[in-house]
């Protein structure tokens, strides 16, 4: 037992660099996407993959191996115990991989991030397919070392959501599709029926867009003392603790885009901000997995910021900030163009609450098949399209509205895509647990305050870190297992009946 | 000798690996200055201070030791052995280093320049105090592990300008002091006799002047593919190669300060973007030092920048995107604004050519006694008003433009004030030398072509690497020894007589 007073802070200390670099690397990731010269691209690789090898080097130094066993042997228990088999399962598959290739990996996806980009625009999916290869390849490899051999899609779902692989989530997604199809089906006919068509929002300035997008994001409870907001070709959030970084885009004939897409991103970066910093580096101080994660984004873009009390408050101020351009709008227009449901639509970013988890099926679909061998690369466009066709009842005209259109397989993320569907289930599952803890929740929204809501995710979720995986911190937040049942709920109540 | 066919390539590999740390690091600085939100102070300065330690690692493994020892052997020879020697003095420096005081410097510098900026605001010295008094302390303590004992400010500026130290930098501060201080009275007299006020330049749109800052720089050589400019409030340039950022600040009051601090940083930058990109990392791909960068930004800033020649091609362009300010202001008054010589003036960054080198003499002076312990950290602040009052002619009201106005104590990056005024001898030397190779530079300036300049610039200065030191480059490039003698000329000749 005499070690374990110096063996849980060594652990400690050696968590933490290993922490320091991935923050470092999530800048570099961050200015990648933000700031980055053109030119400057094969540099940024370099780095990166430099980074990555240190990095590693950190994740399997022999000192942290020693920690590690000093710290089992002194039979450590509660949460410092969770803290050890964390980094226990860390450490050993860190490991078995070779450096060459966690190097290789980082360099291919800087890269790899510029050629789709460039492939993206030029709607040309041979220019990115030897990308995706060898993704593929590094993901096969990396599985076959670290015993997932037969199963490398698991382990790329596992990556994200630990607790999770492609046969939960198959079964979870059955339930949803059985759900969805008809619903969306319905809602289509209707929507088709009426000629609904949303209001065109035209001619938004856009540095009053970003003063709107900073004014919501901040009233939410985003803290910009301890974060930014800029602009990006596609949205992300990056960073935690101290340093949380939103990303928008700006669209003057668009201007819900840029401020859904900053509610949606804030989510992600409220629950960063939230996490435990005392625990940084450590699974009590980091987020649960990337399905938790998008449920917070999910439930302030949706349940939250499509509501009509929410719009309550926010209309005089939008009304306000884009005076002439909302001219002729009426509320009711303005609230139909917010909760717009547009059948047909082929962008995954773009697509409604009601088509969207559409989108998620069709890749989780095609990822399965591909990892299992099933679907090649170069088939990949085909079956993309065809799916397309089956699922959303639209065939893409070319690569940059199909295949094309998501940054992450350039990052080698793959099984990251689910994480998003479980979310949206999530979201309406916490959404209810919230509602029913918080009577008049409502009438929060409705002044513009968000403190009550806020502060029970900060309890239920945010301060939780990786204390459960998805399923068990679904059952504790809302006594009901992880399923499709509240999702479906959520979306035949505000779509499915007649909406205003 | 079968050694050294691997050997050098090993080395090669291994100053790599520093130099991609050593451009990690800066992209982490600028975001430092650029991006950081106020929260997030103490984890850069964790960040910065861990990749400080892994920067010490790396340079001093025993694998790099091997590799010198390995060329060493193999007794290589012409531009190799150079890049093995330069090589072999910085291992042997490092090795002397113990990590902690290396992270430690790193961890103070960042936060250092977050209570610098707040001490700044607030006019408050003694809440700078203790972290100027600990950066003194680690320079003193590094001299004496580097073998500089009783000599740590030779060691400040040899680590800036390799193969200075007190007494050259000295000797040549007293030629210059010995002609500029009569040339500053004359000309101040004339000043005030004549009661020469320049034009106010007020209310000029940000984003013009940004356009403008950027398209001058552009037109200059500055290679946007390979850059950026951003907004700082200390401007500066950071990077090489591919990967340059320049920044500058913006008033509606002062569009000149906008536009030639761009022209400065941007000098920089192009020395950094002329580089052989092919040598990065090692001797033959780094600047000479920081006096010979100084005298690149200085010579476009002044030489080229406030020329009657530049204004004739700049100014239709000015006008066109500031119609509405400058209407009323004549071509003479604009050009005495560009040239304007302000006595009394205490901010460095904001002085006048002619001025500009007292405040250098100042601070070389402070330094100096700081260092030989003749002046203690309490008392920096009575001296530097004293000096100022016998220098400048005037004594500073409050430490915010005395002894806080500059950031670089912050970072203890002392030694490095003399490399401005030296960068302005050697400009002016340079650019003698370059209007003697080429006949009629004033009228490519006339046309807002550049490409002479550059071309020649690059051929003479930044192809060179460190090959020599500011002496021999200067020597070779204009064929005199580095002095005062040039810059005074060209001080008077544009400063001395009538002005137009």
């Amino acid at each position: 037992m005499t070690t374990s007073y110096s063996a849980y802070p060594e652990l400690l200390a050696r968590l933490r660099r290993i922490h320091v670099l991935g923050t470092l690397t999530g800048v570099l990731g961050w200015d990648e996407q933000v700031n980055l010269p053109p030119g400057a691209a094969a540099r940024r690789g370099e780095q990166l993959s430099l980074l990555a090898e240190l990095t590693h080097a950190e994740a399997t130094a022999p000192a942290l191996g020693a920690a590690l066993a000093n710290c089992e042997a002194a039979g450590l228990a509660g949460e410092v115990a969770l803290v050890v088999a964390a980094a226990r399962r860390d450490y050993d598959r860190a490991v078995k991989l070779p450096v060459e290739l966690v190097a290789e990996k980082a360099r291919l996806s800087s890269e790899a991030y510029h050629a789709w980009a460039a492939a993206r625009a030029a709607r040309d999916f041979p220019a990115f397919a030897p990308f995706l290869e060898k993704h593929l390849a590094l993901a096969r490899r990396e599985a076959e070392l670290l015993g997932y051999g037969g199963r490398p899609y698991d382990l790329a779902i596992d990556r994200h959501d630990p607790g999770l692989d492609a046969v939960r989530v198959g079964a979870l997604f059955a339930e949803l599709r059985a759900g969805l199809v008809p619903l969306v089906r319905r809602i289509d006919a209707r929507v088709q029926l009426r000629g609904e068509r949303p209001v065109a929002l035209r001619g938004f300035d856009i540095e009053a867009q970003r003063r709107v997008a900073r004014m919501v994001t901040a009233r939410l409870g985003f803290d910009y003392d301890r974060g930014r907001l800029d602009v990006s070709l596609h949205p992300f959030c990056e960073g935690t603790g101290d340093d949380v970084r939103l990303t928008t885009r700006f669209d003057p004939d668009n201007p819900l885009d840029s401020l859904y897409s900053s509610i949606h991103e804030a989510g992600h970066g409220l629950y960063e901000q939230g996490l435990p910093s005392v625990h940084a580096g450590t699974a009590l101080g980091v987020a649960a997995g990337l399905a938790v994660h998008e449920s917070q984004s999910r439930l302030w873009e949706n349940q939250v910021a499509r509501s009509r009390a929410f719009w309550t408050w926010l209309e005089p101020e939008y009304r306000a900030a884009f005076s002439g351009s909302l001219a002729g709008v009426t509320a009711d227009a303005l609230h139909a163009a917010v909760n717009e449901v547009a059948p047909g639509g082929l962008i995954r970013v773009d697509a409604d609450e009601v088509h969207y988890n559409l989108h998620i099926l069709l890749r989780f679909e095609l990822e399965k098949r591909l990892f299992a061998g099933d679907l090649a690369v170069a088939d990949l466009p085909q079956a993309w399209d065809d799916l397309s066709g089956e699922l959303l009842g639209r065939r893409p005209a070319h690569a940059g509205e199909g295949v094309l259109q998501d940054v992450h397989w350039s990052g080698g993320a793959f099984g990251y895509f689910p994480s998003y569907a479980l979310g949206n289930m999530i979201a309406a599952q916490l959404w209810g647990a919230a509602r029913a803890a918080l009577p008049g929740l409502e009438h929060d929204f409705a002044r513009g305050e968000f403190g009550r809501l806020l502060g029970w995710l900060r309890g239920t979720v945010h301060a939780q870190g990786r204390r459960e995986d998805a399923f068990a911190l679904t059952r504790r937040a809302t006594g009901a297992e992880l399923g499709a049942g509240a999702l479906l709920e959520y979306l035949n109540e505000r779509y499915g009946r007649e909406v205003g």
